[in-house]
């Protein structure tokens, strides 16, 4: 199941809608077949594992990241695959939660006489497919915030500098955190201020994340480099009803995807954007500042994790914060973060936290 | 040399204004004395191994982490106990560089017929003893800054309120580090705000380090935990000439020790506090803050070695920054550290960096 798992994680950030599953198929002690979902959600792991085990499948037991699926959508349910290949057991870590599966791909299988066992890595297996269970439970994506800071928490001087405080290596581990998730998301100042192109690059990536901007009233320039992209690397912009129709014109001419948000405000409701964004599909959303748009999300209980990469210098209490105003009114109310992980990454300190809800 | 080092390491803090030195005496293989410098700098590491070896110390080998000394001050020259002793061989890391010693240890041993190796585990010899050869080369200490912060790098909410950031584990770890230093250091606003003792609790200690203030105007109360217990263990205060005379005698009354730093500003120049407390024989001085003491340090180029402990949770920018202004005009001029360890300390995570000059 760890094997199954760790395919899986393979697939991150490019099967969405769909889960990033992994399957192993095991004869006589003797891997015979692997396979994850594949760019685009599928075929899904099932079938390719299947595939790859041919008529060694019959007898066999195939290992599955979560439970096989049961409807016919675009594909045929996984669960008749494994019965029409003559599999004895089937062993998984996790009932999918989609209502169209939801413990009836285990039935399907059981009513087959193949032996199933549940649960195995569960644990495990809810975090490889946090983004999935968050956007079929909640209707969210899973949320990672990004914050890359000299040792007293500055992404920038006062005048605006920030290239580079992390090291090559911190940079290097940021891009393969973009593969792994389906869309990079900024807020309009740092679009303005950074004029980012959000890619990966140098990883020998052969697909590239969605990039999004919350940009209330499309302020960002469809000169940019993102517009400039767009045609090649989807840019999707949130915006409130106050977005001028130039802008939204602009931005059109480039290809982009206008996701309108509504809401009272002048500024764009961050939980009906997080919404929009998992009913179009995302599961897992990298969010990279600034500071603003990182205390939003904080303050509306939308960011799961937070991947901090801290670096051996100092800007001091001028400088910008990574994280903006977050209006607590006492010590007690501070959001409090578990530690996932802490390791140095080249010159620089890596630790992930995990928010409490999350 | 390695255990030596290590039993050396045992007296930092409290051998000051001498260096923490230690000394293993082997005979045929097996160690025979060990000694390292007592509280309050005598005996010395040489008279203590060499008590404990007795009569075995003839012919044997003596490991010494420093040269040993050679001048009569309070006690009469190791260089010329270990000679009486019959060593037939000393092993040292380093030469020592006060002016009475130089080289003259080294010759001494020689002149007597001892065979002498210097300059082994040089680069841990000269971490061991850095606050003693800044002491002794530059009429400086060595000063380490701690900063206990949300992973935002905030000390406090805007309302002052911090206790608690980091977890107890992490506040142990402190309490070791005060212990490891001659004297626990905070400015003026730290000292009004929080009222501390500075002191170091929980870990059994026989001995506190000095507890200093910067306080150019005086302006922290006598009636405070400070002045109350400054007869138990040592206060100094550092001020200007602008100190009303009021406080002046206030504090005096309490027990405390004034120094007065001469200069032009209204405040205390933090170079000449530095250079008066080297003068008075300390060796490693442990800066807790506040943010305003901690960058001006930090811009006189005053500190060798910053701990940071970081929490999981946030206080956003609101909240009271770890490190005041540094008055930085371009990124090319922040302050560059490089990374010395880095770990987990209970459910926080624990750097050390190291100033590029230090």
């Amino acid at each position: 199941m760890a094997h199954a798992l760790a395919l899986g994680r393979r697939g991150l950030g490019r099967t969405w809608p769909n889960p990033a599953v992994g399957c192993v198929i095991v004869a006589a002690g003797r891997v015979v077949g692997r396979g994850w979902t594949q760019p685009g959600g599928r075929p899904h792991a099932e079938v390719r594992a299947l595939a790859q085990a041919g008529p060694l499948a019959r007898g066999a037991t195939a290992y599955v990241s979560l439970e096989p699926c049961a409807h016919h959508g675009h594909t045929p349910p996984c669960a008749e695959a494994l019965i029409a290949a003559g599999v004895a057991r089937v062993v998984t870590a996790l009932e999918d939660p989609d209502p169209r599966v939801a413990g009836r791909g285990h039935a399907l299988l059981r009513a087959a006489g193949i032996a199933v066992t549940g649960q195995v890595l569960q644990a495990e297996a809810r975090a490889a497919h946090a983004g999935f269970l968050k956007r079929v439970t909640q209707g969210l994506p899973y949320v990672t915030l990004k914050l890359a800071t000299t040792l007293d928490g500055r992404i920038a001087t006062a005048t605006g500098e920030s290239r580079w405080i992390t090291g090559a290596d911190a940079r290097r581990a940021v891009h393969a955190q973009r593969l792994a998730h389906d869309a990079v998301l900024v807020g309009a100042g740092t679009a303005r201020a950074d004029d980012p192109d959000l890619t990966v690059r140098d990883l020998g990536a052969g697909h590239q994340p969605l990039r999004i901007v919350i940009d209330s009233r499309l302020s960002h320039s469809p000169a940019s480099r993102l517009g400039r992209t767009a045609r090649d690397v989807p840019v999707w912009l949130c915006h409130t009803a106050t977005a001028p129709q130039a802008a939204r014109a602009g931005w059109l001419a480039t290809g982009a995807e206008l996701i309108e948000i509504a809401g009272p405000g002048p500024q764009v409701d961050l939980r009906r954007a997080m919404q929009a964004l998992a009913a179009r599909g995302l599961t897992r959303v990298f969010c990279e500042g600034g500071g603003t748009l990182a205390a939003g999300l904080i303050r509306a209980g939308l960011v799961d994790e937070l991947v901090q990469f801290s670096a051996g210098a100092l800007i001091g209490a001028e400088g910008l914060a990574g994280i903006g105003p977050l209006g607590l009114t006492a010590l007690a109310a501070a959001p409090r973060l578990r530690r996932l992980e802490s390791r140095a990454v080249g010159a620089d300190v890596m630790t992930r936290w995990g928010f409490a809800g999350a």
